[in-house]
C-alpha cells in the first residue's frame, strides 16, 4: 500500500505542539502515513526525533486565533498554516490537518488550495452520532451568512463525502427547517428547498430539529451559523444531560448502586459524544482535503483527524 | 383570591376537544380559575357539563393548520381562535390558551389583541431545563427572519417575564452566537449585540451553543428559525440520547440490572424534558397574555399551560 503524505500544522492547537506530535506518533503506529510537521523547528525537534519517521519543515511564525484571517494570511507567509497549505497545493502532500483558527484555515485553504469547480463556498462538515449510525452536519461554521445556492452545494458535497468515506450508497440529504412542508422556513430555506430538489441528489426534504439525530437523513444541511450553534449545543447537551443523570442517580442509595452497575454502558455512550473520537471536521469543496481539528485537540483527537485523511485518500 | 378568567380554544389540539376539557378540569381542581371554552358547542357540552363550572361560547368554524394564517383569520371571524381572542381583547377574560396553529395564533393575536407599545414583533418564549434551573429561549418560532432590533426587544421582554413569573432578580440575558467575542457571528447577531448592550438590561454577551443549558444566562435570544430548530432538537435529542442509553444498558446483564435500579432517576429526568410539564409557550409582546400550547397537548399539558396564566396573572 502506498503511503499517504500528510502535512500537519503543529502550532495551532491549544495544547501546544507536543500533544499534536504525540497524536501523529499514535497515527503512525496504525496507518501507512508519512507525516510532515510544520512549525518552529526547535519546539518540534526533540519530540519528533524521539518517535522517528517525521519530517520537519521550519515555519518561523504562527497565526494567532485573534488575528483577522485575511490580514494574517497576507502578512504571515512564513507561518505553519500558510507554508503547510502551500506544500499540499504544490503536490508534496495529499492532505492538510490543522487545529488552528477556523477563519484563517478557511481563508488560507480557499486562497492557496482553491475551490473546486462549481463550488461557491467551502464548508465544514461534522459527523454526529445518531441512533441508527451517523449523520453529517454541514455547514458547521465556515459561512455565517449563506445564499440558497450554497446550501444546495453543501448537499451535493455532503452526499459525495458520505458515499466515498462512509460507504453509504445514495445518501439521503435533508434541509434543516422548522416544518416538514416545502413552504415552511425563513427566506433562505424556502429558496434552498427549490434548488435542492433540482440537484439530482437523493433530497428527502425538510428535517425538523427533533429528527436530526433520529437518523432520517445521512446528510443535513444548513447555514454555518445554525450549524455551529447546533454542533456546540450537541456537545454541551450531551455533557449537561449526563450531568443531570449523574445528579439524579446520586440522589438515592438504590439508584447509586444502579449507576455503578451501568457504568460501562455510560462510558461507551460518553465516547460516542466525545469530539476526540471524530477528531476533526473536513473542509469540503476544495481541490484537496483539509481537516480542521478541534482547537483543544489532544493526541487522540489528532490521531483520529489523521484517520479521516487516510479514509479519504484510500478509497 | 379573585378568580382568573381564561379563554380556551378547544378546537386547535391534535387530540381533540375532550383532552383539552379534561385538562381544564384538572386545572380547576388546583387553581382559582373561571374557564370559558370556545368551540363547536355540541362537541363540548357533554364533557363540560360532566365537570361543571365551565362556560361555553359556541364558535361554529375552526382554523385548520394548513390554512394560510392571514387569509384564515380574515375569513373565519366565527372560529374558536378569533372569537376567543376578541373575548380577551374586550376585557371579558385575562388570558387566552390555544393549541392551534402558531401562525394563525400569532397573526390573530397581533391583529386583535395588539402589540405592546415599543414592540416590533411578538415572540414565542419557552422555558428549557438547565443543570442549574431554567433558561428562557426566545424566539422559538414566531419570526423566521429577524431584524437586529427584534432581538434586542426579545431580550427586554424575556428579562421582564423571568423576573415577573419565575422570580429571578435582574435576569442575565445572552445572545446565542458562534463565539464569545463581540465581533463574532452573522450579520444579524453582530448588529443585535450592539443594540443589546444599549438596552439597560443585564446583558451578559454572546452564549455559544454548548453554554445554553449550562445555566450561564437566564434568557437566551435568537431569531425564530434558530430557536425553533434548537427547541425541537432538544426534544429529539433528549429522546434519542435516552434511547441510546437504553440500547447500551440492555446490551449486558450487569448493566440491565443497573438500569432497573436506576429506573426512578431516569423517570424523574424524563419528566424534566417532557414538554407537557411546561405546557405551553407564552407569546410575549402583546397587550394581554396568550399561551401557545403544543399541538399535541394532552390534558396534563393543558393544565400546565393554564398554570402559566395563573402564575402570570397572580404576580
Amino acid at each position: 500500500m502506498k503511503k499517504i503524505t500528510i502535512a500537519i500544522d503543529t502550532m495551532g492547537g491549544d495544547l501546544g505542539p507536543a500533544a499534536i506530535i504525540e497524536g501523529v506518533g499514535m497515527a503512525m503506529l496504525e496507518y501507512p502515513i508519512e507525516p510532515v510537521l510544520f512549525g518552529t523547528e526547535e519546539l518540534l525537534r526533540e519530540e519528533a526525533e524521539k518517535r522517528g519517521g517525521m519530517k520537519i519543515i521550519h515555519a518561523p511564525t504562527v497565526i494567532e486565533p485573534c488575528e483577522p484571517p485575511t490580514l494574517a494570511f497576507r502578512r504571515k507567509k512564513d507561518s505553519s498554516l500558510v507554508m503547510g497549505l502551500k506544500y499540499v497545493k504544490d503536490g508534496h502532500a495529499q492532505c492538510f490537518v490543522s487545529a488552528g483558527s477556523t477563519g484563517a484555515l478557511l481563508t488560507g485553504a480557499t486562497m492557496i488550495i482553491g475551490r473546486r469547480a462549481g463550488i461557491s463556498r467551502p464548508a465544514l462538515a461534522t459527523v454526529l452520532p445518531s441512533r441508527k449510525g451517523f449523520t453529517l452536519l454541514m455547514d458547521c461554521g465556515a459561512n455565517m451568512d449563506c445564499r440558497p445556492e450554497y446550501l444546495a452545494q453543501f448537499g451535493q458535497m455532503g452526499a459525495e463525502y458520505m458515499q466515498k468515506c462512509m460507504g453509504i450508497k445514495n445518501p439521503r440529504v435533508g434541509l434543516i427547517n422548522v416544518g416538514a412542508e416545502e413552504e415552511k422556513g425563513n427566506l433562505l430555506t424556502k429558496e434552498a428547498y427549490i434548488l435542492l430538489k433540482e440537484t439530482g441528489i437523493n433530497f428527502v426534504g425538510n428535517i425538523e430539529g427533533r429528527e436530526i439525530l433520529a437518523g432520517g437523513a445521512d446528510v443535513v444541511v444548513c447555514d454555518g451559523f445554525t450549524g455551529n450553534v447546533l454542533l456546540k449545543f450537541t456537545e454541551g447537551f450531551a455533557k449537561s444531560l449526563m450531568g443531570m443523570i449523574k445528579d439524579e442517580l446520586m440522589s438515592s442509595g438504590v439508584s447509586k448502586l444502579g449507576a455503578l452497575l451501568a457504568k460501562g454502558a455510560f462510558a461507551k455512550l460518553k465516547k460516542r459524544f466525545d469530539y476526540r473520537e471524530v477528531g476533526g471536521a473536513p473542509l469540503l469543496g476544495l481541490n484537496q482535503l483539509v481537516i480542521k481539528a478541534h482547537g483543544s485537540s489532544d493526541a487522540l483527537a489528532i490521531k483520529n483527524a489523521i484517520r479521516q485523511c487516510v479514509l479519504h485518500e484510500s478509497t
